[in-house]
Order: C-alpha cells, then sequence, then structure tokens
C-alpha cells in the first residue's frame, strides 16, 4: 500500500492532497542524521540519543497569524524561518546550542501546497544555520489562523547554564547587535504601499525590513557566553529590550539604570520611528521583534577584550545597582 | 519589581490580569521536581537532566478547538487532561515512558482565568496518573480557537524500541482495551440534549463519554511492550484502528486481515452506533478517539501467559500475511 502520492503541484490546495502526502513532503524536506536519530518523522514519536554529558535545554513558542505575522508583510517562508529563529534564541539565552526540533504545524484550509513547501524552506534555512535536526511534527488543520508552533531541544554543559537571575550589583549591563530594527522594520511595513513592500529603497530601511522578517538568533554567542562564563545573567529580547532589562534586574534582585544615549538603536531605525512620528527610544526599547541578547557582566570582567572586541555586537548599557 | 500580582478571581477575564499573572499561576501549579529539573517555568527555556543510559523519545500534538473539541462536550479540564493524554499514547507506543512536558497555550481573549486554571487542572491531574512532569512552556492569544499544543518527551531503552516497522508475516495483531468506545461516547454527545450531556443514565454509555473526554493513555503496556520485547512492531490508535493496521502492515511491509467478530467492540457503544443508524463495525474501526495500543506479536509468543492474561487488556485481532 502506498502511503502517498507524489505532489507535483505547488498551487493544489492542501485538502487536495491529504495529510499522509504532507508527512510525505515534511520527511523527503528533514531527512535527519542517522547519528542523532534513532526514529525520524513518520512514527508514533522520534527517538534520539542524547547529548553525552550535558543537560538538555527544552522551550516552545508560537508565531500566530493575526498576532505575531501578517501574510501581507511577511512570506510563508519568512514565518518558517523566525518559527525556529525564536526558539533557537531562546536556547541561546540559556548558553545551549541547539539540537532538535518537533513542529506543530497548524493549517487553514485555504493554504496550498507550495504555501507549505515555502514555510518547510524557511524552517530548512534556519536549521541548516543553526545546525537543528527537525525530529518530528504533528500537522493538524486550523479553522482559524496559520500557526507554526515549534518545541526545541538543546544542550548546555552543567555548570555553563545561563539564567536570569545570576546578575549582581554592580554588573554592567550588554546587548547583542541593535535594538528598535525589528520594530521599526514592522513599523515602516505598514505604512508602505503594497507595491514597495517588497524592497525598501533605502539600505538601512531594507536591513530593519529584513531583520523583521528572519531575525538572526544569536546562538554563537550565547553558547560562548556559557562556556566562558563571561556573564552573569543572560535572557533574550523577545518582548523588548525595557521588558527584558526589568525582568533580568528583578530575577536577580537588582535594579537597572540605562543610559538611553548608549542605546544600540540603527539611525535608519530612528528614522522611520521619526517619520512616523514616534519617539525613537521609546519605540525601540518597547519594540518586540529584536532577537538579540541581554546579558549582565560582573564589572572587573566588564572591560575585558573578548567584550569590547572586534565583533561589535556588544554594546554597554549600564549598570544594575 | 513584584512580576505578579495575585489572581483571586476565577472569572475575571484573561485579558484583565495579563500574561505575568498567568505564567505565575501555571509556575505556581507546576512546581517541577528539583531532582530532574534544573531550570523551571519561568526563564528563557527549562533545563533537565536526561535520563541516564536511555534514549530521548520525542513527541507534539495539539488539541485544536472546532477541529478536535467542542466546549459544549468537554470541559476545560477535560480538554487539558486529554492534550497530555494523547502525547503520553504516542511516547507509550514507542515503548517508552514519559518525563517531561512543554505546554503551548493559544488562548482566546473570551476567556476566563477560571477556565485556564481548569484546562491546568486537568494537565495536572493526566501529568500525576502519568508521571509527566511540566518543565515549561509559552502563552500566547488566539484570534481564533484554544489551541492546546504540549510537546512530551520520554525516556525509552536502547533496545526496547516500539516502531511500526518490526512486524513479520504470520505476526498477531492485538490491541489494548476496547475500540469504538470514544468515537461513540462523541456520537452520543453529539445527538443528546444539552440538560443530559453531564451524566448519560446508561452506564455503558457513561463511559463512552469518559473515555471520549479523557482517554486512558496505556502507558504501563506501551512500557512493558518495549521491555518484554513481546511487541514486534506497535502504534497508537490515534486515527483509528483501520488507519493504524493499514499504517503498520504497510510499515512493516506485510498485509493484514482483521475478524471483525473478534474486535473488542463495548455493547454500549454498539448501542450508541445502532440508534443512530451507523454500522457498529464501520463506525469502531474509523472512529478516531480511541488512545488504544495495536501491536503485533511473533506466533510464537501470541499464546503466551502475559498477554492472554488476567489483565484482559489485550485481544487477538487477526495475523499479518
Amino acid at each position: 500500500v502506498p502511503l502517498s502520492t507524489p505532489v507535483s503541484h505547488t498551487n493544489t490546495p492542501i485538502t487536495a492532497v491529504g495529510e499522509r502526502s504532507l508527512i510525505a513532503l515534511i520527511k523527503a524536506r528533514f531527512p535527519g542524521s542517522p547519528e542523532q536519530l534513532v526514529v525520524g518523522i513518520g512514527d508514533d514519536a522520534a527517538v534520539a540519543a542524547p547529548a553525552r554529558g550535558m543537560l538538555e535545554v527544552l522551550t516552545t513558542d508560537a508565531l500566530v497569524e493575526g498576532v505575531h505575522f501578517d501574510l501581507k508583510y511577511s512570506s510563508p517562508e519568512d514565518v518558517g524561518y523566525k518559527a525556529l529563529a525564536v526558539n533557537v534564541s531562546d536556547v541561546a539565552a540559556m548558553g545551549g546550542r541547539p539540537r532538535l526540533a518537533l513542529l506543530s504545524l497548524i493549517l487553514p484550509e485555504r493554504m496550498r501546497v507550495g504555501d507549505v513547501e515555502a514555510l518547510l524552506d524557511g524552517i530548512a534555512a534556519m536549521a541548516n544555520e543553526s545546525g537543528v535536526i527537525v525530529a518530528g511534527g504533528n500537522l493538524t488543520r486550523s479553522p482559524g489562523p496559520l500557526i507554526v508552533d515549534v518545541a526545541l531541544t538543546g544542550a548546555v554543559g552543567p555548570r555553563k547554564i545561563l539564567t536570569r537571575a545570576g546578575g549582581k550589583a554592580g554588573d554592567a549591563l550588554y546587548v547583542t547587535g541593535t535594538i528598535g530594527t525589528g520594530a521599526a522594520g514592522l513599523q515602516w511595513l505598514r505604512t508602505a504601499g503594497e507595491s514597495q513592500r517588497g524592497t525598501p529603497e533605502i539600505p538601512g530601511v531594507a536591513t530593519c525590513v529584513v531583520r523583521y522578517r528572519r531575525p538572526e538568533p544569536r546562538s554563537r554567542i550565547g553558547w560562548m557566553l556559557g562556556r566562558s562564563r563571561a556573564a552573569s545573567a543572560c535572557m533574550d529580547l523577545s518582548d523588548g529590550l525595557a521588558d527584558a532589562v526589568i525582568q533580568l534586574a528583578s530575577s536577580s534582585g537588582t535594579g537597572a539604570t540605562i543610559d538611553a544615549s548608549r542605546l544600540p538603536i540603527p539611525e535608519a531605525a530612528t528614522g522611520v520611528f521619526l517619520d512616523r512620528g514616534l519617539d525613537p527610544v521609546r519605540a525601540a526599547v518597547a519594540g518586540g521583534d529584536d532577537y538579540e541578547l541581554l546579558f549582565s557582566v560582573p564589572e572587573r570582567r566588564a572591560a575585558s577584550e573578548w567584550l569590547s572586541g572586534s565583533r561589535g555586537a556588544s554594546r554597554s548599557l549600564a549598570s544594575a545597582s
């Protein structure tokens, strides 16, 4: 009995090909890695070998259409990419490296096979960039929005875990990359005409839009911060810098002072906010689409070469008090 | 800075208390186990110790309102219970024992705090019954249906894995418990008046309704089948017996013959189907709400005491050919 029929027409509605063909499509896209995956996609569950001598990081995060994305501003491929990226960011924030993903795809009947293929392409792109193996998942139809829900495991050394709670009074706060970039990208998309949305003319604005659609989780930096034990506490900026600073500080039992003049807000983002009558600092710290890492560093290490070095990914903010 | 305010009014809309209060509620409900959980609910991700010497089972399954449940027929507590149960069933079908769950709750704004508490009560009840620890999760609002998406890890011995592919021609097929029970329960609920739905008068029908609302995953039997290596192949019946037999047989490269007279369909379920003009055998094998296990057993073991023993949970069906 053949379990699937080949899917050739990307414009075919998913309801016409059935669940089994879609599973075959997913299985073909994610062949797994025999070294790590004893049983892959297609059985009741996946079976994997744990990472030797490591603890396991476990996280889940969902992107919901109408809440976290709009298919007017992001392609199905962007949505797939971002859905895995936001989970990779959470694992990085614990000092872990990501390993195995489970995809829970909740698909509206209006979707085409080609949309699902694009979604899988985006997931595969992020999986390749971050070294993630898709181990399994679940498909179900949605009577409402498209939802891409990902569960991700990772590995972290027993004494290399970065929590939110390890900060101490006097620590310096750093953030990777820039803030407000994703929020500016979304602002721009919301006010751009339909025909412009693909390609903003100003390069800096184009960067904001790309960052909004496809955030780059700080996987390597999180892993290095954990291994080097340079950071006392760490978390990612999924809900914006303002929220993250409050959460990191209160988890650590401290307060924090932020010097607004030292916030790494890109010029293009400032321009987008000003053009729309928004205060750039407020918009940037409230913006929730930066998947950067916020971390605290003990005073004596804050001036070290590693942190102020050539990467340019870290910027001192202010000290916790 | 207090991260949460105590939630006292179960009738309060969830939008009025905010995400952080709901997370505090979940954290209080699932304190975790310090032995297994190094970092629990409330950080970017959970961190756990793997099970020593074991492989890891990974699965995810979602219950979507309007697709898998209707709040007219199931309470929020039932939905929570079942959402974890269907995942426990998948781990059992691999010969594993369940360990750690991640909850992804996608909540419509109309929900009340009390509904969320009831959902958590149901999850907690199943977690207690199956020895599962809730390690973390994610909350998001839903512009459409209520969705309870669970990812579950489990542990299985390296040579104790039950796949769908191990069956051989000549093996006998067994199924645990009864079939058609859940489907009959749902049929009954669909045709019962609103006032009757709580308590069917006929005890056998009440059992069907309870089984539909709160399936009992065969966690211990799956684990024993794996450990004893009694079964050559195994899967759960999430999509009904007919579908499971086809999938197990084709994964194993065999066919299968089912003797309809030996199907374990409860009398009350047969009655419900007949009353509604349905063929009981067709309805029972197509019914998708039995979270029983289908497994194949090599001929020489099929008559063993263990399988025909006092549990009464296993019934021979027919041999694969």
